[in-house]
């Protein structure tokens, strides 16, 4: 499969009408004083593109205007975003998993438009641990389970650019022998992974945390949340702790690159997981398109 | 006096070896997959360049290398660096105040090395601010005062470039009647503004909360502190609650680029400011270049 990303440019017009233009990704096109890079001021959004078909494009893209809106950001023109992602995946050479980033900064310090691109390419080989599994550390958030309604200027809830932190957890697990990490809150609350969403199996019944804790609205979680119902087994938005994920019957990661990762230990302890029932719901993730 | 940015780029080579080369900062010069635009994932600093001299570059330099530790990124080639702000503040036409912006990004994801760039400017004008003073909310940090000990992977005390918490922060006290904010932690303690250390002066003592909370060791605070004690006064590192800063005697934020701002008012209540004292404390971190 040949590395041959693809990139559109974002023109955004005063009244917010986007344009898109195909650019060259080997070349740089964000500005030193960009503020998605000055700081970190910006939402993205990661969409799978499975056998070249966009994944939960419309949940994605609800899912940006949302955080455009709590970082008061301009509000996406959605049909543009939505146009471009399926014309750069369609002009991508045919992989079977691709991802589509998208990603909108605050633009130019001082400037009076947003930067905004979209950016296909081929997904990492995500095979070994959807197979094998992964060992998962559970790290504190630090953050109390209230902290939307108590302090929404911490962003909690919104996908910015902020990640330095996520990705230093998921280095932090990397140096203790894990490949993930569940998030808790002070209060014990199961949050989410550094860039994933808890699903948690305790017999016919799968459950995975509401969003109100500050987490993302996981795509995946939501769409292995419909599998399960269609098997005819009970599905649940409710609150975890992390004893509650060591006795669960079995507990996924799940996101739109990865698309389903059984845990198959949390802080070294080793927890079943169920091959046959990972190889149906990521069989699903990776033929149903919704 | 001209708006005319000065840009040099960084070549960090395998052993750590760093070389700067001038380039047009109206041009892009990041890529689109750069982690430091997809993830915040770098680190930075802002330095005053006060009548051609930059400000506390060793104690910038000493931060700027510490925080890349936390982020484990590659150790920067301090004396190059040094080099590179000094140069791009010689090259910037005469002004009274620049600000030099260091910045230091994982790279390209995938990629082998680091991006860099110092980035030389004119300062904003915050003579309204240093005169008249700055109304100030004191908002949730949520984070506890041991953070760092308890959850190093939060990344706190490092100034990375994940600051979009940081702008919504000021954006929520701009909406609010104010200009800027001091955060406290969970369990009360004053850390720090959104980009500013909180320096409080109760009689002839001065105080300013320690690093150990997770936040960063300011150089104007430090510079302040000094000559505060070459006043013959008393200077401590020392924790603060917001109601000490409710009775302190005068309270200011420090930064870098509009160096001292007296806070007129707490969360809408008025507090005394000192103007001869402000006056002199400007003057010093105006005219002495350390």
């Amino acid at each position: 499969m040949p590395d041959s990303p693809v990139l559109f440019l974002a023109d955004t017009a005063p009244d917010g009408a986007t344009t898109f233009t195909r650019a060259d990704p080997g070349a740089a096109h964000v500005r030193v004083d960009d503020l998605g890079v000055t700081r970190g001021d910006g939402i993205f959004e990661s969409v799978a593109v499975v056998a070249g078909t966009p994944q939960s494009l419309r949940h994605h893209l609800d899912r940006f205007t949302r955080s455009a809106a709590l970082l008061d950001l301009p509000i996406p023109d959605t049909a543009a975003w939505a146009r471009a992602v399926t014309d750069a995946a369609a002009a991508h050479p045919p992989a079977p998993e691709l991802l589509a980033k998208l990603v909108l900064t605050r633009g130019v310090e001082g400037g009076d438009a947003p930067t905004g691109w979209v950016h296909v390419f081929p997904a990492p080989d995500h095979g070994p641990q959807r197979t094998a599994g992964i060992d998962v550390l559970v790290l504190e958030r630090a953050y109390p389970s209230d902290v939307v309604t108590r302090a929404p200027w911490l962003l909690q809830g919104a996908k910015t650019l902020s990640y330095a932190l996520n990705t230093a957890s998921l280095r932090y697990a990397r140096s203790h022998g894990a490949h993930d990490v569940v998030f808790v809150s002070s209060d014990g609350d199961v949050l989410e992974g550094p860039n994933s969403t808890v699903l948690a199996r305790f017999a016919d019944r799968w459950v995975t945390p509401p969003p109100e804790l500050g987490i993302l609205d996981g795509t995946t979680a939501g769409r292995a949340l419909a599998w399960a119902a269609g098997r005819g087994d009970r599905t649940e938005v409710a609150r975890l702790s992390a004893d509650d994920l060591r006795v669960a019957d079995a507990v996924w990661l799940l996101s739109s690159g990865r698309l389903s990762a059984p845990v198959r230990s949390l802080d070294g302890v080793p927890r079943p997981t169920d091959a046959a029932l990972q190889a149906e719901l990521l069989h699903h993730l990776l033929t149903v398109h919704d």
